[in-house]
Parts: structure tokens; C-alpha cells; sequence
């Protein structure tokens, strides 16, 4: 009770592998959310996906997406790394008591997951949103205005945002946007180059 | 609220293996709508189908059926093919939070597991929609013509209808039909041949 | 009718490993309550975590986490130690009858786990309660005055708070917080040298 639904309280000064920050909003507002992925446990062969953090049937579903999309990018990335083959991996979004839903996570959780395979950080004050399909197209989102203005009050200095949500960002105030840096982008694999920080 | 149900944005220039074009409607009119298949993993034996796409439990149903008819008819074109005895296969459908159910996606899911199996694209600006039974009957569907539209909307020069709409076809206005070329078939078979290009 | 949600009658005079204090709250006002972990079975590989206690969605899945967690930790900390691989694990929150939900037993669910690991019991009249991320972040829970004086009653001499309710706790009144020993975390291995007493 008179709780926002997303807490944007910044609890990782930088986050470690397997950790990426998200955005969110409802009709309460934006906030950031982080999606952090840990591996349980390493079995050829015994790959498989376990999730918590009271999320509904379309974020469970996208969660399932990501899943098997970072396993068939990282197939092509890095074909030595058997990481999703093998790991059982737990995927979270704090907080667990905090009921959550919707696709736009979707690039969030890729992101973690090969972040976690790949056991490297992605780039420090980097946040996103999208929904992504099977093959890696990057959907638009709703909910520009508030999430933007979440992540500047989380101190985020970097945004990636849908190619198809470009608009609707160009028609914010020029004070919401001050100082931030924004990637829009059509396909997963632009958010890699970002994210991984490839030159 | 104030989104139609189905989003008809095309965000595929050309369909790539494993993917393919249908048509919906609904009360709020038709749209272009993609199945996307993907191969999670192979391994002798553990063929399997996941979805995903806030698919109700017809389309559910739909995808079985699609998978088991997929199979049987690889076999029969290609028999060396052992790709839905190996795989695991996830098909979803995008935008992952607009539920959609109903049988009519069939032949666009059948179509697309095979694209997936043969590692062939179909060919380009073609969409199709039919309910399809265990044995490759194709059954008419609902909504000609706002199906119609929706196509042209998405710059869809070819389309397959079942064999049983061909009089609604017929009936619609002429400027709604112009430029589009229509295939009317019985059996999937007359679809796999369209689909593939076979002279 | 008329019983509190969570009786706060102590019935372990000193924990034995595998039990944990924790503290409840609920419009009822707050109580303590046991975290409950013994091993049913032990067998290479088969590792995995059963729990009782009329517990809802939420603290289920945040048992899941504190299975993941407690495992990693236990990597960290005792590499030798493969009792979460292995061992088949009974969780329960009495009283049996009395429902329960809420993320903020979180971090009492996996010490009880890693004093059943470590077949170690914990400091004695240490009660604590926080919500704890995927990755071992310690975040802030409701009900502070109501968990302190209920700890209080209960015989308890040392909390452990989120750092996140640090504010909160300094606000209580003094004869409330006289005499404990409150520690205020942001991760859990902070926790972890609390309870198993590390120099």
C-alpha cells in the first residue's frame, strides 16, 4: 500500500556479470529494475532455465525467448562456449514481492544471460528496454517518457531504446534528455556491440 | 487500450529461414502477423516443440498439429532429413503480450518449421492463412477480407486462401484484389509447393 | 479467529544447525518465526529443495533464491563442501497452519540452509529478517518497530536489519531498541559473518 509498484532504488553501484538494469513502468510511473541471472549448477547437456520475481505469463514467456535467442547468439559469438547447453541457470527480478509483466524485458534478459555465459560486465551506467523476438528483432515498447525520466533519477548515463520508439523519443522535453546517450536499434545484435562494448 | 490486437507493422524486409508470414483479424480489424521458429537443440531422438506468444489453447493445439503434420511430410520429401526426430524446436509468435488464439495460423506454422528443417526462406512478400488438419486438409478461415487488406497495407504481393474462401474472395471489391496474385488450395501440399518455388 | 498470523511463541531454546530466527509482520502487529532445514537424502547430483509451511508464491520463490544463493556461497566459501550438489533439503516454517508470504525471510532461509550445510549451528539470540537479491544484495523490508518489539518479547539480543531500514530503526523510540545489538547489511555475506560468528 501506497508503494510504487517498481522500487527504482539503485542497489548496484556497478553491476557484476549476469546482472543488467531494465526499465519498467506502470500506470505509476517509470522506474529501473535490475535482471540478474546466476548459475545453479553445470551438467553437459542438463541446460534449463529457472525464474522468480513474481512474474506474470508474458514475462515468464519472454524470459523463455531470451533463453534459447542468447543460446543461439552466443552458438555464433563464441562456438567454444557450451555455457547454455549445460547450465542451469536462475533467472531473477528483484523485487520478489512486487508483481511484474509485459515483453519489454526481453533485451534486459538476453543481455544478463550472456553476460552471465560470457562472465564479463557490460558497459557501467547502461540500462534498456525492448521486446525482442525469436530471431532478434527488437520490438517498440511503451512508456518512454517515464522511463527515461527513471533512469536519469537512477543516475543511468546511457539508454538503448527501439529503432520504433525513436519518435516518440524525439518529442520529449529537452531537459529529460540532457546528458543521456541513446542507441536505437532494429536487431538484438546491436545491443551486443553496446552492451560488450565492441569497437 | 487503443491498440489494435494484432500489430501490423512489418519489421521483416525479406522472412529468413524459419520464418513466416499469416494473416489475422479480429473485431478490430486484420493484420499481418509472423510465426518465427528457431532450433533450441538437436539430439538424437529429442525432438520436441515449445511455444510461446500468449497463444490461446486452440493455437496451441494448432502448433501440434503443425508439428506433427511437418514431420510426416519431411518424411516424405526428404527422407534422409531427421530434423524434427532431433530437434527442439521453439516457435513463437510476436508481440509477445497480445494473446491470439484460433486455428487459421496452421499452414503458416507448418510452413515455418519446414523453412526451419530445410534451412531454405520462402519465398519473398507471400502470406498465407488456413486452418490445417492432421492429414494436410486445408479448411476455410474467417475474416477474407479484412485479411486482404491487411496484406496490401504490408506490401504482401501473394497469398494463399483455402480452397473453401474462394467465393468470398471473388465477392470482395475489385480495388481491394488489384496487383495481388492469390493461390486457393485443398491440401498443404499445393502450399509447400507454392511456398518453396517448386516449377 | 482471534489467533495472530504468526504466533511468536519460542520454542528452540538455542537453534540447532539447520534453524534459523527469523521476524515476522502483519496487521496483526509482528512475531518471530523458525526457518526450518534438515536433509532428507543425499545423492551424487541430486541435489534439491522441498518446502512446507502454508508458504505463498512469493516466499516459495524466494526459497528458490536462497537455494541458488546459499549454493554459490557455499562454492565461495568451502569449494570441498557439496552438500547443495547432493543433498535432497527440507525447508518448513512452522506453525503449519498458519499461512505465509512475503520476500523478507529471505535472508533467514539461507542461513538456515548453510548452518544445515555446515552442520554448524548460529550465534545464539540472533534474529534477522531482509529480502535478498539473486546475487546476495540484502533489500529493505516493512514493519521494523513491529519486528524489533516482537524480537524483543521473544528473548532475542542481536538483529540484523537492511542497511535500507537503518533510518527506519533509528526513528523507534529508546526504550523499544534498549539493550540489542542491531547490524544493518547490504549483502549477505555480512550476514554470513554475523551468524557464523567469523573475527
Amino acid at each position: 500500500v501506497g508503494q510504487a509498484p517498481f522500487q527504482s532504488e539503485r542497489f548496484y553501484e556497478h553491476t557484476p556479470p549476469g546482472v543488467v538494469t531494465g526499465l519498467a513502468w506502470t500506470a505509476m510511473g517509470g522506474s529501473t529494475l535490475y535482471v540478474e541471472c546466476a548459475k545453479i549448477e553445470s551438467s553437459p547437456g542438463k541446460g534449463n532455465l529457472k525464474v522468480t520475481g513474481s512474474l506474470g505469463d508474458v514475462m515468464r514467456e519472454s524470459s523463455q525467448i531470451a533463453f534459447t535467442f542468447a543460446r543461439t547468439l552466443l552458438e555464433k559469438k563464441e562456438p567454444e562456449n557450451t555455457f547454455f547447453a549445460d547450465a542451469s541457470v536462475h533467472l531473477h527480478v528483484p523485487h520478489g514481492g512486487t508483481p511484474k509483466d509485459g515483453p519489454s524485458a526481453g533485451c534486459t534478459m538476453i543481455t544478463a544471460m550472456l553476460s552471465l555465459a560470457r562472465e564479463k560486465p557490460i558497459k557501467a551506467n547502461l540500462a534498456m528496454t525492448g521486446e525482442v523476438t525469436l530471431t532478434g528483432r527488437v520490438l517498440p515498447i511503451g512508456g518512454v517518457k517515464e522511463k527515461t525520466m527513471a533512469a536519469r533519477r537512477s543516475g543511468i548515463k546511457e539508454l538503448v531504446f527501439p529503432k520504433g520508439n525513436q519518435k516518440d523519443y524525439e518529442e520529449l522535453a529537452e531537459e529529460i534528455k540532457e546528458g543521456l546517450t541513446v542507441h536505437f536499434v532494429e536487431s538484438y545484435e546491436e545491443i551486443y556491440d553496446v552492451a560488450f562494448e565492441k569497437k
